[in-house]
């Protein structure tokens, strides 16, 4: 049966929680007064209808309907989970809980998003304080996993049980934190950064971008996917996480920041630091911590690649600096022969769980092969720009050679047909002198505009009609033509 | 011509800068009077391989050469670059300076790996203090792209900008800090959040685990790709900045940290922070920031799905959770039509510049819809365990039409043969009525031991006749049997 969460406050954080029930299959009531209410809502669900789902590999349950309710009587009603994210003033808060008990189920569940205010402030005049927890998520709310949970004494084993189950079935990952503190744990080390960053600017050392690049192209990689701890582990090198902070510990008492009160690095916070260290990566050594994080630094970095942003900007502009390939069929030195259109190694996230390039990859390679081309015979960003580009009708691919990790990898194309609105490519990817695999392909030149097959215009036309020239003395390649399980006649 | 670089110093960082250079084409000079230092530097380049080529999407120049010195005045002979990363002991750094402009050129740079040395100290009692400068990188050097360069008004504007020069010639990010300050930048803030974990482990709040999901499941995606002012900016929603200082500023006189010299939010203060963040991002709205952000987001948690770790792996057990398709072809309700393979959204890293699905990414679906045929049928991962397997081994794709990002994807899987080594597929990728691509896939049973045909095990070949007995009366799908550009007779 669908069940229902109440959300109240529908700003970044109660409207990112809204978004993330609704498309795990909820249904959400929604409280805010504010009059701009439904459209910020919509906003913010219309981002997590673009990225959530697919962040999914399977499919996701049918979206929830959403309500929004003009009192907190009518959204509290039915609900098995209230969501509070009003405005950190405890006043405002303990109102509100006192109105929501007065309608929401005893055994529903009361979570806050505060930052600020532990769990035993907010259970302090309550009706029902075994109801009310703290759980605090990060923005956007519909995309990171952490939620911490914090509860008190005052909250049965049972309830905490149950907000985790919830939690997690909605795909977060609720962090229970044990004991209450001001801001909870990630706040606080957030706040520390903060502080600092602020003397930053105020001293005139650096600019806020300067700070953000210092953060996003080094260690904020690392902490994507490791955190603090396990990323000095591996900096500890062989003799671990005791050895890190017996180097680096020492400055702990040097004046690298201004924020000066400092915990004493005695012998036991040295063991009880080790130890929850080895409780927690001990399973893997340090060599194969090191290649996990490079695997995943890798992906990262070649993610952003791809949205040409951080890390992954400055990786494209060294490409563009170091690449060899000709950008024009003019720049080709042999014009007669199949050309070079990719020369690249295999990167580790091309690679699946047995280090052999994936099937998809293949297409990959020869899909920027194409690219390639197209940009040689004029087909470029400007062109594609002006309307016109080729799409890919067709596609056959024979797998004929294994390789991994690391390798070069370099693609000859050779034009079988540049004429009117058909492109016919037949690309070859090779190893060394290891034929791997096949790539035969047929485009068409469309109109971007109608979507339909078109005419090249004349400054891709031209360059193609030399090349398909160039190549027509070429012999038809062994492979072309065939249909899969077919050889060709 | 190759360039050479004199590494002083082959630990984790020394050898990840000699990594770095080597890979990009300099030749290498390396000086570490460890006795270990060959076999611990072949450590660190053999990470190294595996991981920084494949980084690129262009081929690397070839590898330099590297020579192990036992000398400073050997090592430093001939070398443009000379990057000293010996342990953090001034009176050590100075004496080697001295030891190197003995032998080095003029006109060579000395870059100093130093986090806690400010460049002031380094060139004091140097011969030739206007050679030295501070270039302090972030481990692993030969991936993460920030170095950050410190100079002195004794460093000219010149040697400056050729330092720039050749950091960014190697894939590095040189961010010139234009003060000199203690810890520099990074590790300033990184100490802040170290002093800050600390506290919290001592205190009993938070194990190093908790600690480090608390970053990595949170702040740590986002501070990956765009660090924390932007981050912030968009925190403050339309307002901005400004008004998220206004905002969350008051909680820097909350107790919420340990470290308490906090500087005061004057006016001036607030003016200057908001006026650096209009420069460093006024130029995209803050809906764009957000979107922007959670392409990023969805590449780097889809990235880390692939790699099953940290948040990635968090998001497989919610997939695991939620999936609907049958494991097992006795699961299926109806064998006697094609099967549900795949069922799914298109994620956002799976569209190109234009938001539609890149042409690798029907291959990745119709890969992982063989994948899931494949464990239907028995081959999971305890029989690839065993040794048997299907490899692709033919793959023929017709795009039919388009689809964007968030529209939900299914594959009907259809099995023309099943028998012997062979396993002939036919799949059909559909949006709703619109069929947008059919793939048709050869596979062949291999011994991954001989990467040689075979035939498969009885717990494959049982349930893959079932199969193929079971769609043996189904029509032969239209385009099956076609080869590129010819329509099947």
């Amino acid at each position: 049966m669908t069940q229902t969460v109440a959300i109240i406050g529908g700003g970044v954080i109660g409207g990112g929680w809204a978004a993330r029930f609704l498309l795990m299959g909820w249904d959400v009531q929604l409280f805010d007064p504010d009059p701009e209410a439904e459209r910020k809502m919509s906003e913010v669900l219309g981002n997590a209808r673009r990225s959530l789902p697919g962040l999914s590999d399977v499919s996701l349950p049918p979206e929830g309907r959403l309500r929004h309710c003009a009192t907190i009587s009518e959204v509290a009603d039915g609900a098995v989970w209230i969501q509070e994210s009003v405005p950190e003033r405890l006043d405002l808060k303990r109102k509100v809980y006192q109105t929501i008990q007065e309608h929401c189920a005893e055994d529903a569940i009361i979570g806050s998003s505060t930052s600020g205010f532990k769990p035993s402030e907010l259970q302090d005049c309550a009706t029902r304080p075994e109801q009310i927890v703290v759980t605090h998520p990060f923005n956007p709310v519909y995309l990171l996993p952490l939620v911490e949970l914090v509860g008190t004494a005052k909250n049965s084993d049972a309830l905490i049980h149950r907000a985790k189950d919830v939690l997690t079935s909605v795909g977060m990952y609720p962090l229970h934190i044990k004991a209450e503190i001001d801001a909870h744990i990630a706040d606080r080390l957030l706040e520390a950064v903060w502080r600092e960053s602020l003397w930053l600017v105020k001293d005139g050392i650096a600019t806020t971008e300067e700070i953000d690049d210092a953060i996003r192209y080094g260690f904020g990689l690392r902490w994507a996917q490791m955190g603090l701890f396990e990323t000095y582990r591996i900096a500890g090198g062989e003799a671990g996480m005791r050895h890190f902070i017996s180097q680096f510990g020492p400055a702990l008492s040097w004046p690298w920041t201004k924020l000066m009160d400092v915990p004493e690095l005695t012998e036991e916070l040295t063991n009880q630091i080790a130890g929850q260290s080895d409780a927690q990566s001990g399973h893997l050594s340090i060599r194969e911590l090191e290649r996990v994080r490079d695997n995943n630094l890798v992906t990262i970095l070649r993610g952003l690649k791809a949205q040409d942003w951080g890390a992954g900007r400055i990786l494209n502009a060294q490409d563009a600096r170091v690449t060899k390939i000709a950008n024009s069929i003019d720049d080709v030195a042999d014009l007669s022969q199949p050309i070079l259109t990719v020369k690249r190694a295999v990167p580790l996230d091309w690679t699946d769980y047995n280090g052999h390039m994936n099937e998809a990859r293949y297409l990959q390679a020869f899909g920027d092969a194409t690219d390639q081309l197209m940009l040689m015979i004029g087909c470029d960003a400007d062109y594609i720009q002006s309307g016109g580009s080729y799409f890919t009708a067709e596609t056959h691919i024979r797998h004929l050679d294994e390789v991994h990790a690391g390798a070069e990898i370099e693609v000859r194309t050779q034009c079988l047909l540049g004429e009117g609105k058909k492109l016919h490519l037949f690309h070859q990817m090779m190893s060394g002198d290891t034929l791997l695999a096949t790539g035969e392909h047929m485009l068409i030149h469309v109109s971007l505009e109608t979507r339909k097959a078109s005419e090249p215009a004349v400054q891709v036309s031209g360059p193609l009609a030399k090349l398909a020239k160039a190549h027509a003395a070429l012999p038809r390649p062994e492979g072309a033509g065939s249909a899969v399980g077919v050889r060709a006649g």
